[in-house]
């Protein structure tokens, strides 16, 4: 099968961003990676990813702007959703008539996000939220069970898993997305291809929710829920939850899914999870990509989902919290 | 109508206990207290209410334990219900073959608590979960809509509303039952009987259970729980799933019920309920009593409670990070 060639841009180089990155670029791939605050630690000291799969260093292509990665062939964005506002800015000096842009960021808007910005690209005339059929297919949508960590600077750990599942946003699998997921499998990472996006968005979803939810709620890591029979409970029973929204998204959940994430938690041991860890750190939270849009199909679905509006809730009122404790910095633009 | 007289003996004299028999005493019925910390703050100044209904100072009868409180003809039970394995020590030299106990405890479980252990005084060789007919005769339910605080000792604050509602532990409302609201009402606290205990037993759970449990899941007061929309929207949802499990239980609450405890809860303004203050103050929580006991009785009655069970999952969870974090000292025994 044929392997995607080209230059590939790493835009969000963080935990997820710069492991896949540094994965494709160990295996001979084309990568530049774009970097802010880490720039200078990566030029003096070059990219580090300690490994479950056997740790590595590299000495990669890096850029410090948007315009110094300039046109890329292939772009991973691994953004934090909240960032999205920055897409017209990142993607504009990146992107020509041919790139594809791979979004394995979390949670739902995402390829939405991207798409209307490439179509704007295009079309700077286009409404606010039309997506053209071309900047469409140019979007695709990657999901990766991936447990890793940005340590420090330059420094990923990664501890579990990382494999990928890639749908394209509007569509069946095609050559194209096939010749991806070759490129990632030519650099040791599972990658299975899917016909509907809305399938690996929400089969994520299912874990996302409960484990992030938690993770802020209850200020649990995945081992403390799995241990807890209470919060155990509450963790399936969101997963319940995520796939009857799933359904009347018109993404069916195989029955067997739930008890397969439930297993590979357990072995997954203390996981914090991203918003975990960015609660924790005082940063904004992935929230509305991955609790409050769920949580907004639900209700226009008319899909009963008690726990899911508790988690929010309180998830809400902690963030509320600790920011009147401790003020984020302003945003950086 | 007939008031009752006799001696009342006041046991757990905090924030709730030390009102209501320091209302009745003012009012001169023959109060005693049962003080242990405060023994000596109120033998020096008194017990002080600071009361929306007016300041007043009392010194009142004290005794310093059970002992020396001794045989009474009625006894107020104001005892954190986690403290109820101190009732048989507490009633054996204070109760008679004619007393009668009226708990005020919030939650589950403590009509059954005191029953059972009258049955034992009366009965020593009696079994473990067994309950005379002559004992339940002389149990009585109350429930407080109170808003009050110990602010120090010997100091009550009382900050809102005060009404009583009484039930017999078994059987409809009688005159001697009549005549405990009676005096209640001539120590001007609005007092009303009721046929049936679990009627006002789950009409306080429908408040109880939402602002406890969020009191610590949000680490909120009622005044942040009711100006947060979606706060709100998840009280209004654990007070439908109370009133579920109530009606399963053969308590049916009226269908305005909620709304009415909405709107008192509005007025109410920021009070910290008491599961919140025990919290916060490192103390134990009528978290069985509370929750934990009304969510068994969902599960056996086949009613679903999702908002419930993520509630008490949460709440233990905080528990054990709070006690983790400064292990609380030895019980007092």
């Amino acid at each position: 099968m044929a392997r995607f060639q080209g230059k590939i841009g790493v835009i969000g180089a963080g935990a997820l961003g710069a492991f896949y990155g540094a994965r494709l670029a160990r295996a001979g791939a084309d990568v530049c990676f774009l970097f802010r605050g880490d720039y200078e630690a990566v030029r003096e000291r070059g990219l580090m990813v300690h490994s479950i799969d056997g740790d590595f260093h590299l000495r990669p292509q890096i850029a410090r702007d948007a315009g110094e990665l300039g046109p890329c062939d292939l772009l991973l964005i691994g953004l934090k959703a909240f960032h999205n506002a920055a897409l017209p800015a990142l993607l504009a000096p990146t992107v020509t008539p041919r790139t594809l842009v791979l979004t394995l960021q979390n949670g739902l808007g995402n390829e939405e996000a991207i798409a209307r910005t490439l179509t704007r690209l295009e079309h700077p005339a286009a409404g606010e939220g039309e997506i053209s059929p071309a900047a469409a297919a140019r979007t695709i949508g990657g999901v990766a069970f991936l447990g890793s960590n940005r340590i420090a600077p330059g420094v990923i750990q990664h501890t579990a898993y990382g494999w990928l599942r890639l749908a394209r946003f509007n569509g069946p699998a095609d050559e194209t997305l096939r010749s991806i997921a070759e490129l990632f499998r030519g650099a040791g990472v599972e990658a299975e291809v899917f016909d509907s996006l809305r399938f690996i968005r929400w089969s994520k979803l299912v874990w996302n929710v409960p484990y992030n939810g938690l993770g802020v709620a209850a200020a649990a890591d995945t081992r403390v829920i799995m241990d807890d029979p209470e919060l155990r409970a509450i963790t399936r029973g969101l997963m319940e939850e995520v796939v009857a929204i799933a359904a009347a998204e018109g993404a069916q959940i195989e029955p067997g899914f739930i008890d397969h994430m439930l297993e590979i938690t357990d072995k997954l041991g203390p996981y914090r999870t991203s918003m975990q860890v960015d609660y924790e750190s005082g940063r904004p939270l992935e929230l509305e990509a991955l609790l409050g849009e769920p949580l907004r199909c639900a209700r226009r679905a008319g899909i009963a989902a008690p726990r899911m509006e508790t988690l929010y809730a309180l998830v809400r009122r902690r963030i509320a919290l600790r920011d009147a404790a401790a003020p984020p910095p302003p945003a950086s633009r």
